[in-house]
């Protein structure tokens, strides 16, 4: 099928899973019932970012936006995950009152984010959640996951798109991806990072993507010869078949089709010499009359193959992508990470970092200014959450307050759509899908000083912070 | 905390996510829609298999066949799903009749499989599908997806269990992988292959898997010293509770764990030289007289690194492995594939397979048979479904017939005892880490010979199957 979607909004309900207040890892519970019992209760700042760009991606999309605020919004714990909690060994030594909280346990939160589609760098925060220190901490894992996953394939598509030069990029990924709920996953944010289209419907459905697909090596093998398979497919699907030419041989799988005496909307290649094979294809195509049959190519593809093919100018109009896509195959994961930069207590603020090797972090809720010159992006500074340069666009915004999202979840074509148009803004080099140039990210003098302050405090009274007794229960 | 469970078996409800039956991509709906509009109705057989070994894995580990069946089981379209369905514009010349069907759609196949936990290698079966063809067709997305993912991370866990040398490995990865859901999937999967317990709460509700965890520097960070955290975690958790000591300095932080006056159950080290660092904690410890205080040793840990620790005699007790265990970072997919390998049609057989370049398979249905020598594993021999070679198991057997399981749902933990019972019958060299021998797998003469007659078939009349006109609506 060429890329289509259904017409109007998508169909489908929010998703309820009632599972997911337990899609956590242990420790955050153990911890929240830590936090009851001993009646910490201070206001917490907790921010989400990329420790450090993977060699191979000059720039992240950031993603996940939506499914992380859908969260939030619906989370709570049901009878059946309370009793279990409650079940478990290491729970027995915790008073009933905790488990009482928990079935009333909302997130009542504020949370600021970079909006899902914008170029993103290590250590800028992509979301920012200010909540009571045990709702803060207890949705540490789901945040991280769905904003490292959906980050990674949105930044894996927006470099197969810009490699594939306006031809459109189908996402074929699923059957390749981390389980079928990746699947769908990894559609949306394929769809985010500038696809043209997805295969799986279940991500239509859901996200309103235009729908894509071809036809198996199975299809052509179940009827008694090629040519009756072809038939028999564009009699079901006249304006959209598209036949998979090389079950057998694909040139003579091309002849076939050329010579069926009907339109071909388009064939698909799938194995060998994809250069080779699509320029002999696109002239029996042309030699019989078929010159608006579109070629797809697919198999193993990437943007590095697809530059390389573009570049020999390959006569490809679509590209099916799917394992190197759904799984971000060179980059499988980024080092996202879930930081405590602030409490405030009494309304008292303390700032927070790590020292332990190699973990510094800078403390303080922070802002991200981009700044540009002649309509492209220039640099960015970090900086403390107050400062307001002129002439520089604040990335982190507001999208939820005391657990409410600010706005209703955007039109996905707007997400892509912004995206794609981010992406125009930025300088040339930095496409480059080898050793770009690295895009300047500086901290904010007021940032530097701040985490000065903190570790002068720190080297000062480590026996105070690491051996003071503090009798209190709460925190200070 | 320590490894735990709840007692008795899990208390999860199957899943029944009524979205599954669009978890497809749209090709297996558009060619269903065109069998079922040309009535071909022949019983068509797949076989899901690896296509090849990846370079880093000596063998790899069958898993996700759980998730599959339930998955065969549950399958239906809602009301929902097929109005969605008729109102895309590629199924506009497509028959009411076919919505009709699906409205009425089960999956009424017979299933034979590899069980959870047995090690396989290229081009032998994993699942062996018998249906329908349109039920054949339309399950093929959902089946690669489960079982190229638990596989892949099963297949991970072995070797990190292995490397481990009996010490347990804790499966912490959610928050880097493919999603929320895939981090459930990865702790089953991992669990599978042999780790000891899961972060994953949800992962313990579902599967009833031993679940552990620690806690997370903010925890430290909140209170006014890092003393009083470790005190306040103790009083609510003083049977479980494993302190992380690296927020500030890890020895000195060793030292204030060691000086409390209480029994310890564990600390984590998350960060620098976990070799020389667990040396010292576990001096400070013993020389505290806290022997039996266990240690967590975590940070971007994997296979290769815990070998090179415990080579050196890292006194380390357990392992936390995340986010190369949860993505199979050095291999983050596998190539499985569904192929289409026999017909049958008025109780007629016609073995299937594709010749184009580098994808050829051997056609009709197989059977895996495992020799042993001397209570270990010597070779595989993948042969034709009739053959019965004596004193060799035969991997695959009868799952599902009519679309029933055959067994319940089997323990997770027998499941994980089968993976080690099966991994210690495997000659030691096979289990290296890098460059281990390949295990040799042949081909029956049957099998090689049932492919030369398809090949010949082909060959004398390649003509026939391209280009031959056949005016029956049917398949034969």
């Amino acid at each position: 099928m060429l890329p289509h979607q259904a017409k109007g909004k998508p169909v489908a309900t929010p998703q309820t899973n009632s599972d997911r207040a337990l899609l956590v890892d242990l420790y955050e519970l153990t911890m929240a019932a830590a936090y009851f019992e001993h009646r910490v209760d201070c206001r917490a700042t907790f921010e989400l970012f990329v420790r450090s760009m993977p060699q191979e991606r000059a720039y992240l999309v950031a993603a996940g936006l939506d499914a992380a605020l859908g969260y939030l919004e619906n989370l709570h714990f049901t009878e059946g995950d309370v009793n279990y909690l409650q079940g478990l060994p290491a729970f027995k030594t915790v008073s009933p009152a905790f488990f009482e909280h928990l079935r009333q346990f909302r997130f009542t939160g504020d949370v600021s984010a970079v909006a899902e589609g914008t170029p993103v760098f290590a250590d800028e925060p992509i979301l920012q959640v200010t909540a009571p220190i045990l709702e803060a901490q207890v949705v540490e894992t789901y945040l991280l996951s769905v904003v490292n996953f959906e980050t990674l394939i949105a930044s894996k598509a927006a470099r197969v798109v810009r490699a594939a030069r306006g031809r459109g990029v189908l996402e074929f990924g699923t059957r390749r991806a981390h389980g079928p709920e990746a699947g769908v996953r990894a559609a949306r944010a394929a769809y985010v990072g500038g696809c043209a289209a997805t295969s799986n419907v279940l991500a239509g459905y859901r996200y309103g993507i235009p729908l894509a697909g071809t036809a198996a090596h199975s299809w052509t093998q179940v009827f008694s010869s090629e040519r009756r398979s072809f038939e028999a497919l564009l009699e079901t699907f006249p304006e959209s078949a598209i036949l998979l030419i090389d079950t057998y041989e694909p040139l003579q799988g091309a002849e076939t089709a050329a010579t069926l005496g009907r339109k071909v909307p388009g064939v698909r290649l799938d194995s060998g010499d994809l250069l080779e094979k699509s320029r002999a294809v696109r002239e029996i195509l042309n030699r019989h009359g078929l010159k608006e049959t579109k070629i797809v190519a697919s198999g193993d593809l990437n943007e590095f193959k697809i530059e390389e093919l573009l570049t020999h100018g390959a006569p490809i109009d679509l590209f099916g992508v799917g394992t190197d896509l759904a799984t971000s195959r060179d980059v499988p994961t980024l080092s996202v990470v879930y930081k405590l930069v602030e409490i405030e207590h009494d309304g008292r603020i303390e700032y927070k970092t790590k020292f332990s090797e190699q973990k510094v972090y800078s403390p303080g809720r922070k802002q991200v200014f981009r700044f540009s010159r002649g309509g492209k992006y220039h640099h960015d500074v970090i900086a403390c959450c107050g400062e307001d340069p002129p002439e520089a666009e604040a990335l982190l915004q507001p999208v939820m307050r005391g657990g409410r999202r600010l706005e209703p979840t955007a039109p996905i074509q707007g997400i892509r759509a912004r995206t794609l148009a981010h992406l125009d803004r930025w300088p040339e080099a930095y496409h480059a899908l080898r050793d770009a140039p690295t895009y300047p990210v500086a901290k904010s003098a007021q940032l530097d000083r701040l985490l000065k302050e903190v570790r002068e405090r720190y080297v000062e009274a480590p026996q105070a912070l690491s051996a003071q007794r503090d009798s209190r229960g709460d925190a200070s």
